[in-house]
């Protein structure tokens, strides 16, 4: 029987004699199982994961991913091997590693491929590449999820441990919901950017997909690190995962304003989460969420666009026919866009997060649906546009407001489709929601991602470390 | 016998009876002795004054700004009043007073009116205006400097005790170095920009010029507050001025990288500065300031300049003719500029940051002087940018860097020209970079700004306050 994919469950067999190069014929057993084309733009040969296994030696159970088969969206550079983007054209062999891919292969990882994904991370449903969109892993006639559509359903199919997605306007987190897994969206500049083909440099991060709240934030924490050498890199701290603080105040949209698109399923999954926090001692504060869909509207209405054409202009201006057409539709907007404008934009941002910062103050951390609802690969194929922009409703306004976040599986819906809710709070706060997330995880009965995998025992926790006290020494 | 116009003299004199009305007529007396019509763009009328002082009742030294007279540069709005920004065209009645005004008055000061500027802040020379340019208050052939001009050499002139100027790139401190006197430059967003007319929104604070930094410092503790109506506010605290630390780390511009024009005097007045600090224990660390000086290099040749056109787009689309003709010509430079141009500029401002950052990491402050050299009335007529940006070479890059900063008056050059230097550092340091001020304003003999008036003794400061340590308390 193949073995579940968490980390305490490789471990345990790795520290039981399980050799990595059977976890690795595991993965590519699974990956011919699921047989679908879409996920990966670079797989890698089979043997040459096996011998990265062999290369590992011994179990060194001090190495933190020691022999943990992961992948990578493929806007990320291996040396040696092509970054795509999502664009044939654009592709290229790269030199280096980008950063946190050495940090997780130095840590024991290993490397099974680079995933499909909307092209230049543009777009949040997954279909928006020429290299044949992946199946969504839980219900192929629902969209994958992007932009790191081929991540989140390798994970979801069970094939790999974690995988890096990224995470501009949702592309960590949409995925997540859409295939029943954990999507950690970390706070900008935690996880370093040197070797990732850039979307909107000011507002992207790597993000990290799993099976579990404990595995996501076990590979973030590898992943991350300072890096000089990324001019938006942060030194940030990453406290280990605790218990949540007892009755924590959550911030969740007013009945008024929180949307669904009709979908009465989703509003009762996300009901039937927030009454289980509060049963728990949750301090509920509900918000008017207006400010946040604003701000939300303006990553792609407002000058950020140019961002996406500042990353693509060698093509936009000599060979624009080599995007995608909805991706070339979607970034030649910037066009239009003056410095004039983009200096309106960053004011209009500044005078919304002002106009929503009194509604969130004194809030541990704001809880959403992660996504409203779903879309079928129809529909997205009738409108390109319309659709992908609803599932953004609550994943746009984060990194514009350079909050940190995290995507989770609640118990499923009523018509079996999955639940997720997402926990979002201030920049460096991703030990607070990942550890609230750890509530959401353990609720009702299901399965990990697509697989028949039980959900593990929660896991156990640090008691709960408080806020960092400031004293000021006079003397 | 006059009374000198700093904070110590005043309350000493309206300790012992001395009355506001007559303070307000050593005023007027001054402004007539001095009879520069280009000082002040809108002077009140005495009688109004008079009342204001009348008005104040007895003397309360529990009012920290009781009876102290000031002048306020001509962006910032005071209800009922005409606010300019040094263009005919644009000038509109106040309906509110800006909130720094507001607080200044509340804590009893006397405002005389509001003063001459380069339009729209946009210079460092206090030429670029169509009102009549001030005369510098110490030699007539030198330009006043500016954008703050009229505030610098009201100050000089001891008509005032403090007045207010605003800072973008350097208009805070060019005229303090030009008049002998000291000019602050707070942490951005520590003063509220409600009701100052924009130059960059970015990268604006009001600033004030005063006779000395304890002067300086205290109307700026006054004028300092959280505005929640401005969304660039930001809540610092304002600590009190202390003594310094004893061996300071102290950066100062490389002999490779140190730029002088060519001014021996300049860079002589300079090294025997950092001498005297050296003796007092200083560590100095002499670093390159190739960065530094790309990053000041951007404020008009990067994308910020579009900030400036959107101040003043209104009529800048409809009527350009009504801009003086050299600020006309700095502002279109935004036409040409496009969304993409903005955030390469801000990639690259953030690179430049990173490439500074390791050569002034573990420093107390830096240590510039405030001006390369000098530059005269003529000079600038003939050519009305070249010396402009000259100037800037120690101020341009600051705001864009998030730094705080004070000039402070030094010992006469050798041909007896105003010395000067600026210490800067990290947003919030600005009672750092003020009691570092207080050793420089010590130095040698020389009277306040162009009066007679003696320096007076160095003020009493408290014992030096260690950085706040941060500890976090787990349970």
């Amino acid at each position: 029987a193949a073995i579940p994919l968490t980390l305490d469950a490789l471990r345990s067999a790795y520290a039981q004699g399980t050799s990595p190069v059977e976890v690795v014929a595991q993965v590519y057993d699974r990956i011919d199982a699921v047989a679908d084309p879409g996920i990966f733009i670079t797989l890698f040969d089979r043997a040459q994961v096996e011998a990265a296994a062999h290369a590992l030696g011994a179990y060194d159970p001090n190495l933190p991913l020691w022999g943990v088969p992961f992948a990578i969206k493929d806007n990320m550079d291996v040396a040696g091997e092509v970054t795509t983007a999502g664009c044939p054209d654009f592709a290229y062999t790269a030199e280096a590693t980008s950063t946190v891919v050495q940090n997780l292969l130095d840590a024991g990882a290993l490397l099974i491929g680079k995933t499909n994904l909307d092209q230049f991370a543009t777009g949040l449903v997954g279909v928006r590449t020429p290299y044949g969109a992946p199946l969504n892993s839980i219900d192929p006639d629902i969209v994958p999820g992007g932009s790191s559509g081929g991540s989140g359903v390798a994970v979801g199919h069970g094939i790999v441990t974690f995988a890096l997605g990224t995470d501009t306007a949702g592309s960590g987190r949409v995925p997540a919901a859409l295939n029943n897994i954990v999507g950690l969206k970390p706070t900008l500049g935690s996880l370093s950017a040197t070797g990732l083909v850039p979307a909107c440099r000011t507002l992207d991060t790597i993000s990290v997909f799993a099976l579990t709240v404990a595995d996501a934030y076990a590979a973030f924490g590898v992943a991350a690190s300072y890096d000089a050498a990324d001019s938006y890199s942060r030194a940030i701290g990453i406290a280990p995962l605790a218990q949540p603080a007892p009755y924590p105040v959550i911030a969740i949209p007013s009945p008024d304003s929180i949307r669904f698109e009709g979908d009465t399923a989703q509003a009762a999954s996300f009901a039937s989460v927030i009454e289980a926090l509060q049963e728990q001692g949750a301090v509920i504060r509900e918000i008017d969420f207006s400010a946040l869909y604003d701000v939300a509207e303006m990553l792609y209405y407002g000058p950020w666009v140019a961002e996406r054409y500042a990353a693509t202009e060698a093509l936009m201006t000599t060979n624009p026919d080599a995007l995608f057409p909805v991706t070339r539709k979607i970034i030649s907007g910037a066009e239009a866009l003056t410095a004039v404008d983009a200096f309106k934009g960053l004011y209009r941002l500044k005078d919304l997060i002002r106009k929503a910062e009194p509604l969130i103050d004194g809030c541990d951390a704001l809880c959403v649906p992660t996504i409203p609802t779903f879309f079928t690969v129809a529909e997205l194929e009738a409108d390109p546009i319309g659709p992908n922009n609803k599932l953004g409703t609550y994943t746009n306004f984060v990194n514009l407001m350079d909050m940190c976040g995290i995507a989770v599986p609640a118990p499923p819906r009523s018509d079996g489709r999955p639940g997720s809710v997402t926990f979002l709070a201030s920049a460096g706060e991703d030990a607070k929601v990942a550890s609230l997330a750890t509530r959401v995880e353990a609720m009702g009965t299901r399965t990990l991602g697509a697989t028949d995998w039980a959900r593990p025992a929660a896991p156990v926790l640090a008691a709960p470390c408080s806020s960092a006290i400031q004293i000021a020494v006079c003397g």
